[in-house]
């Protein structure tokens, strides 16, 4: 059936600050159907976000907010033991900064999707992540939110009536146990564009993927995501969509038409 | 006539900042009929703009956003060289960020006030004034603009269609030519509760104010400002709600509906 | 003897930030003997960190440094998963900006004092405690530093040849084991001014406090800390040093020139 | 006589921040003599002030600092109304603060160049000079203070016993009246590796430069800087080196050897 060969395909984009820049975003964006946008906590500004929107208009691409921890410095990479009101009014602050200028280039927010810590953390976490489901609940109940399939999140989620949209990172290594390595995953895969666009084929084609301890397991996802930041990324990009082609699947970000149809 | 009969009376609120408190919002909320809340460039944050939106959700006051420029350190208070674009950027960002929280809190947002250093910069600059304009512009286009009448951002607002209102500042000396004293203006005004009181009296009652320099000033006015950070702010507030009920007004903050209506 | 008789009494301070005050800065500096001025990474800007030490320097208290983490909107508070070349960084950058101004005022840096959740956080990490030990050996290994007895940070101290103070936090209560809570503590203990000077006695002339569990416990202390933002700060200063006097103790904080000596 | 044929050769360095990268930092240390190494108020953070310093103590590069307002969004070069008191502060805790890395590297702080809008701001401002200036009397009148021949920096250094050292930008135009172009410069100059070699060469050999006016401008300089940021920068560097050589001078950073000799 042609609704089911369809899958998202997105990346964290606009995490530039000021005079720094960071990111293959003009590649990525050529070849993404959604973009998780920073928000000005980790990374981005107004200018930022307004120049990274008017591209994801112009390549037609979906557009998330990518909320993160308010720690420049860090990149919203490193936990922070925030509570979950904080977490819940930083979100709900970020997404609706970003909406802003995504209504202001004349779109429609898309989803929202967790930066960092802020994500690994509520992964296990049930008090943030209903925190994190209480500001999309607040701001716009119809948005889905990228997490893990059965993370805390996506329970929080699905509890609060919010769409879960399962993530796949094509560029981070899997356990046995499903499970993702995020910190010191250079041990145990090396991203290059032939690494990467195998997983999403073996992902698109067999519904598994190799883990690290060598048998393969079993993924459930509805989007792929690679980082804008893995070294490659303007490589990895175009790698990836061609398997997604190739494995006769069509890319496509309106997840959020298909949950207010 | 009771229409004319009608004054708005707002002050500066929500100049909080993590643990540390300022400003008499408490006191101020009991009478004003709408607030300046500062959204987080210069003061505020997420978990501070939450509390006092529910505060004035409480009190029935009418939120504006109340965007400055990045300066923690300086209170938003020092000009800085921004360009109009980054202008633009900024007060979208804080308008957009604020109105997440306004809506979470079932309020709607009421009006849009520079602060500080950008709205006396914007005062004498018609590119900075402009830029202001087109970010409401691109947000609300209903949103009316607090400024002073006759200025530079008064007439970029008339210009885009964006009404402006026009603040009288109770407790800043005027010059005989009608501008605002900010700075310094310590050299020129006590204001205690009751010189703020007689000031407000007359302009309700005969339409003029005194200069510094003697002689009445013609006042145009539609909303009556006091700064929450003005020693003795949380009695100066009831002086000035007694003398607009005294004289025979009466305080309402509906400018908007009255707008839109 | 009267070398036994004499016990530091410092307290954090420093607080405020831009427009913002914070904290029983001038009551305190009244009876303290060191305070623990806060670098600009937590609270404190280059402005209040000279006012402080002027401050200091009439009142004749000895200044120590109190670094924290990069972390304005929480006070510095809240645990990060920092590394400890971060951690290293960031206490050197501080210890090296507050000396600037210590020396500016005709001081002399005499200790340091990690602050919040730095603080917490190495007292049971050893690569954290070590990371602290190793910015002071780098900039002044003459400095000592302030920590509790038997911690990791103790220990570290001592391996690396830097002079650990043990602090009593005389406003915050302990467990029966010797360990202070630090959060929550408000469930239990009030510290009022008799309750803290009452703990203050106890210390100096039995050598034991009471613990939350009931049973007083042994503590070793040579310096009597208190928070500038704990309630009544003002009031609780003033009856520490009073209950210091009335055991026959003398207040001194030249720990340093003992060092040196 | 071969003393006089030595000169500095300087640049901007050590402006990453966080994850993002920035500048020319390696190419440029291989050729310079000295660095103006950013203090973390507009650029640098802890961990690329201690890199940068054991990159130019690997290189035998001296090592400034380059102290600059806090606007980390604008990269410290948007002017803002700074008071004296306010830069006096700001340029203390910032030499303090890279000062302890200069020192934790085994190097010793060599001299002081303000960055962006606060140098030039300072050029023509008596009282923002004289702040500079004694800021660094308070830490180390023997820190020469890099700046424009004739500036009001340049009079105040001279009047408060502290060394000013003429810098000459040979990647930035000249007017006629020897004043720089900072702003919008590009219009005026293509900084080519062969264009700023030429001008370097000129300096050196006939004590002149071209202005944008057409006529050389005679010029007083000590250093000779150019921008890490300045495209090209890599290149640049090494091309300036050799036309240093080429015009029979040597390249050498111990002014500060030179002063307190």
């Amino acid at each position: 059936m042609a609704e089911l060969a369809t899958v998202d395909f997105n990346a964290d984009l606009g995490e530039s600050f000021g005079l720094w820049r960071r990111g293959a975003d003009e590649a990525l964006m050529a070849v993404i159907s959604s973009a998780n946008v920073a928000c000005g906590f980790h990374a981005g500004d107004p200018a930022v976000m307004r120049a990274t929107l008017e591209t994801a208009r112009r390549r037609g691409v979906a557009v998330g907010a990518h909320p993160g921890l308010p720690d420049l410095l860090g990149f919203g990479r490193r936990a922070m033991a925030v509570s979950p009101r904080e977490v819940r009014d930083y979100v709900l602050y970020q997404v609706g900064a970003l909406d802003a200028f995504v209504r202001a280039t004349g779109l429609r927010l898309h989803h929202v999707k967790p930066h960092g810590a802020l994500y690994t953390m509520a992964l296990d976490d049930a008090h943030l992540s209903r925190a994190i489901v209480e500001a999309i609940g607040e701001y716009d109940p119809q948005l889905p939110l990228y997490t893990l399939a059965g993370s805390e999140t996506w329970h929080a989620a699905e509890a609060a009536g919010i769409r879960p949209v399962a993530v796949f990172f094509a560029d981070r290594p899997l356990r046995a146990d499903g499970t993702v390595i995020m910190f010191d995953w250079q041990r145990y895969l090396q991203p290059s564009p032939e690494v990467v666009a195998a997983r999403v084929r073996s992902l698109l084609t067999e519904g598994v993927v190799e883990s690290v301890e060598g048998p393969p397991v079993q993924v459930h996802a509805e989007t792929i995501c690679i980082h804008a930041d893995t070294p490659g990324a303007a490589e990895i990009g175009p790698a990836v969509r061609t398997a997604i082609a190739s494995a006769g699947w069509q890319v496509s970000g309106e997840l959020l038409a298909a949950t207010r149809g």
